[in-house]
């Protein structure tokens, strides 16, 4: 498919490399705001097109899909006008700051029949999968609790957006919608009953550190962390009646997960998918692509655009994984934490 | 010191054991409702009395210091009469099951100017003192957050006693005491603001699974879980400004941590110490004692005892580590997880 990229930033970037390990998908055009900077990434990346205002790159025929990369206060407005024009959408995560938002872009969608995914990509990683499928066979057993955490120390010179509350900056819609995600995966889609949470927030407004504990019938629990401000592990566990699971650093776009039953007579499982080649892979200019990420594993961006343009080429309206459904429960789950913790967004009072 | 163990459980029977490593102390009396009961304990371990009321072993002038370890519902109501005796005490965590009794507790010990500590054994490990010292001396910088859990699945019908709410069961005050100790340690003492939690009540009325976040000034947080249902990892992982420190499982009684500057010029420090001898060590009818503990690492017991009877012999009248204090913040943190959770003991009633 030939993809638009809406945003320029480190997302953007990386998204577009991981494409050299799609060879189906293309990246047609890229537009931002400026034409300047939409210039230097189309140089940089061999894009055909540049486009100094979004609209144009929706506008352009040769099109067939797009993609939201923008700062996360923008991804419903582009995404809806994108939708507006019939232009099947993956909108990158968080689809919107609040319940609001999202209700408002998947209405959009339904509205004009067209294809929209949230960019949760972590649900693409084959290592995901398998551990999906283990649950859905029950290997684990009954699931109960799920542990997870992560942190690093933001530069917050250097990335002020990464927690600027008018960008929908913060950890928890920057990384802590994976922790919820892979709660709710645990748990088979179910929404928590209760959500409790303590948080700090930063200069620029945006939660720099955020601790939960949600609950599910059955006394299902899960418990989660995230930090602008420390390391934490990036790991998770998940406990189930018969075995746990365990996936390291970095578990929203892991390459390795352990499957430990309990009873000693049955051996552990290892699970492990290496990244899509883009890695290894040379751009139009000869130059090795390792090492061009901004961020880890972000090869495995390719999971996600495969399936989104598979989805799209089979004429689905959504993704079976990452449904519209599943988006509405974790943004409606991270309105209650922000209510928690008093983290605002402008959009909060539309 | 001469010791009077009061309870016949599987704690008093590690406490005793434990003693062996421990030269100057020694266990000569023990107690229970049951002579026969106390008979059968005082015959395994070579205790050369046995008592069948708790008030005998009280009245005993060859008593010099009582060891409570009976069932959590009785440890207000033992220790007070010990201390009334005007015998120090050390009492088996938690002291009491509310604030309510511990506040009791140490105004019997305050009245009665008499030694009482909780014997929270984990203060006491050469580990947690060496990471105690290496946190005042600013090596991990402002401590951030604690991550922690412990878990393990209680045959219920083997232990219904660990969660029946009558006899001051439940996962809470069994282990999440420790969990609370270890946040409260690296806090330096001091109380959260802020308690949130999500938990489960089993069929004997006591918590099996709670999940809790703390939150202190600044934005320092705790994220800890305690389960009698899951094989928690029981680790325990403290975030600081310039270092992180690692304690493998099991926490509470470590014999092992790990200090990881985030400098990468800085190199990481193990810190270790094996148990006291115990484990190694004969019994008076020269069996070996090596595997004869119920619970892990409780060798690790003589740490306790031999500090709370250096304390005693110093005519102190409380603990530096496990102050009356700090006992007191606890139990209040704990009474305000049940609040969340709505759990209640008997003696929340009176």
């Amino acid at each position: 498919m030939r993809w638009a990229v809406l945003g320029t930033g480190q997302i953007a970037h990386d998204f577009t490399i991981a494409m050299l390990a799609a060879p189906k998908e293309q990246i047609v055009a890229v537009a931002s705001r400026a034409l300047e900077r939409s210039k230097e990434f189309a140089e940089k990346h061999n894009v055909p097109k540049a486009y100094g205002s979004y609209d144009e790159a929706l506008e352009d025929p040769e099109v067939d899909i797009v993609y939201v990369a923008a700062a996360t206060s923008c991804h419903v407005q582009l995404a809806c006008a994108a939708l507006g024009k019939k232009k099947p959408v993956l909108v990158e995560k968080p689809a919107g700051v609040n319940a609001r938002e999202v209700r408002q872009l998947l209405e959009t969608a339904q509205k004009n029949d067209t294809f929209l995914m949230e960019g949760v990509w972590m649900h693409f990683f084959p290592v995901v999968r398998a551990l999906s499928d283990a649950m859905k066979r029950g290997d684990i057993g009954d699931i109960t609790s799920v542990h997870a955490s992560f942190g690093w120390m933001n530069p917050v010179d250097v990335n002020p957006g990464v927690e600027d509350v008018t960008q929908g900056g913060g950890g928890l819609l920057a990384v802590g919608i994976y922790l919820i995600h892979l709660a709710m995966l645990a748990f088979n889609g179910a929404k928590p009953e209760k959500v409790e949470a303590v948080g700090e927030l930063g200069p620029k407004g945006g939660d720099v550190r955020t601790s939960m504990v949600l609950g599910w019938s059955g006394g299902r629990q899960a418990m989660l962390a995230v930090s602008l401000r420390d390391n934490y592990a990036g790991s998770a566990v998940i406990y189930g009646t018969k075995a746990k699971i365990s996936i390291p650093f970095p578990f929203l776009c892991p390459t390795s997960a352990t499957v430990e039953p309990y009873d000693p007579k049955e051996m552990p499982t290892s699970i492990s998918e290496g990244l899509p080649c883009a890695e290894a892979t040379t751009n139009a200019a000869g130059e090795l692509i390792s090492n061009k990420f901004n961020l880890i594993n972000s090869a495995g961006l390719a999971y996600e655009a495969n399936r989104v343009a598979a989805d799209v080429s089979q004429g689905k309206k959504e993704n079976e994984h990452v449904s519209h459904e599943l988006s509405l429960a974790v943004i409606e789950v991270m309105d209650k934490v922000r209510e928690k913790i008093g983290l605002c967004y402008p959009a909060d009072k539309y």
